[in-house]
């Protein structure tokens, strides 16, 4: 069901100057990574303290905002204008049987994303966000729907290899996801776009997931091995054994995170983790969503650490392995909603609050200028 | 501080007839409250399960949804039109120093709710929720902001008295205070609001909640007093005496809730347990906030135990006695964002939630309709 990394197309697509232009563009938006600006946070702060309501009483909402000013440099931010951005692809190990569900649902769901039909497009709509979906190398390319949206062609091959028999795919191929991904987040920058949440589609991807994750942190697939889409016993063990013999074929220790996605990763996830670095380079805010996009985040991390200071995690999504990504990035999620569906649908549940946050510091009265006693009783 | 009950004013505001009136407005309110509907409850499950998406995989996006369902007799229920009362009132226990503020705050802060500056507020032009204020008793009326909104008159009486000393108020002014709830619950209704949250302001109210909340589920003040909007060690030890004190004065053992308003309640908490019950009797449902409008929501659960069908909880506020009442009622709450403001800031920030699970529900493709392969793999 894998699709050759070379061939004809392949080759049109990844010339070996692109592929040093991928890596040039990746460098460059790693080293244009800044943390957050603690000027900027310090504002916030004192604007929050001023504000009419007890200090801190609003409580992870002015963290948030405060989160926000930091990442962006602004002291009074906006959140107004979100897009969701869903990267989609194929996956070799779905031969494997890890999931379940058949591949094909991969591109179907790429035309139900285009017709407005998924949940993630419902909940875009209510969040007023923008969906961008990009097919970064669904096996079967979608044809357009007349009268739905369109899906970019941001293909790099037609799904990756089976990871537990040869790599995913090449460094190149990797590079060129990632680089796929920063085009798509300054592209959304430039339009305006004040907040990005990351969301993907791709069967078979939490297999995918829980290996990179693994990889990047050294620690067991079981612990990062899940129910996905809804597996049974049996087949988490199989997933679990599938990572395991992913891991033990491909050299990770010691890679970088660019090697790892060359490896056991998936288009998808690079193409996101080049979403989450062109957003931090251009400080706009990256709400990450579950355990795909988590994965996404530490790649982005492990190149530039300092991303981590644009990221926003929207949900602790029920996959066990999103809660070991959180705790390795720092990252204190915003909703607990048992979410375990993807698509980027905690992340658009998540955006309201993020909008509230910025309006709160934005546009609340300060005791001064609602003419409110701000003086504790004695 | 704390008013007379009695004098012109008061007696022209309840006349022993009126009395009657509210009584049995209560009364015929509460006959009215049934519980979820169940046939509605089951037709969202399995419109749910038929969603492009596997199964139970938005966690409890769904179970909000199901609620609602239930809540409203509808199987594709709406959430669109949200408003949010804010009752207001002062509290005569105010003057044993309980609050971090003093009690002027009450009535400023009804004024900053009428231009606009406060909180929730900038929540609700978020949430596009219709903000509607009522003053059920604050001591000093507010005076009319030109170009403000207006602060609705239900005025009960100028405050409670002082629940150390005697009871806040008469039954009557309890049952007129839930009358007036009542009212506004079907004002809203009649205009189309199909959810409403519920907020209050009132110096000293969280002391006013624990009595309440101590007397109605029969546990120690000690469990259910905070920090409220931010007293230190001492004053919350004080609270607790207070409050121990309240409670040893009056008997509340085998009162019904509303003599336990009238012994050691507060007016905007009678209001809102009239606005819960209004909102449960006509099918709409009703956000319940922190812990002020969960000691309404204990009163209307006591006065009309299928009421709690209509009542989503919208956060776990920090108010540690606030989860000693979402236990008490069996809601989970949607936020765990550390909130103690209060004014229905947590109620307002869950709105987007309730109108995303609606959505979810109304508008997702189905399998069938998407053209999408539900056959798990073999």
């Amino acid at each position: 069901m894998t699709a050759p990394s070379t061939g004809p197309g392949a080759a049109a697509r990844h010339p070996a100057s692109a592929a040093r232009t991928d890596a040039a563009v990746i460098h460059a938006t790693v080293a244009a990574v800044r943390p957050a600006n603690r000027a900027a946070r310090r504002r916030a702060q004192v604007e929050l303290d001023r504000k009419v309501k007890p200090v801190g009483s609003l409580g992870r909402l002015e963290e948030l905002a405060i989160r926000v000013a930091g990442a962006t440099g602004a002291s009074t931010p906006t959140a107004n204008t979100p897009a969701i951005v869903i990267c989609a692809a194929d996956h070799g190990v779905a031969a494997q049987g890890v999931s379940a569900f058949p591949q094909d649902v991969t591109a179907q769901m790429l035309t139900t994303f285009a017709t407005g039909g998924a949940a993630v497009c419902v909940l875009a709509r209510q969040a007023g966000a923008q969906l961008v979906v990009a097919d970064l190398g669904v096996v079967k390319a979608p044809q357009h729907v007349e009268g739905g949206a369109r899906v970019l062609d941001r293909r790099v091959r037609a799904g990756t290899a089976d990871i537990t028999v040869e790599p995913a795919m090449s460094r190149a191929e990797a590079e060129r996801a990632v680089r796929h991904g920063i085009d798509l987040a300054r592209e959304l920058t430039v339009e305006g776009i004040d907040v990005v949440a990351l969301g993907e589609m791709g069967i078979a991807n939490t297999t995918t997931a829980a290996a990179v994750t693994a990889a990047l942190l050294g620690v067991d697939p079981a612990a990062v091995c899940g129910r996905g889409t809804g597996v049974d016993d049996d087949r988490l063990a199989h997933k679990v054994t599938t990572v395991r013999r992913a891991l033990a074929r491909h050299t990770c220790e010691g890679s970088d995170a660019l090697d790892v996605l060359a490896r056991v990763g998936g288009l998808e996830i690079a193409a996101l983790a080049g979403v989450a670095l062109g957003c931090a380079a251009e400080r706009v805010p990256v709400v990450v969503d579950g355990f795909i996009t988590g994965a996404a985040a530490l790649v982005a991390a492990q190149l530039a650490p300092a991303s981590v200071d644009a990221m926003l995690a929207a949900h602790r999504s029920s996959e066990p392995g999103h809660s070991v990504q959180l705790d390795a990035l720092g990252l204190q999620p915003l909703l607990d909603l048992q979410l375990r569906l993807g698509e980027g649908s905690g992340a658009a549940l998540a955006l309201p609050l993020v909008r509230m946050a910025c309006a709160v510091l934005a546009e609340m009265a300060t005791f001064d200028s609602a003419g409110v006693t701000s003086d504790e009783v004695g």
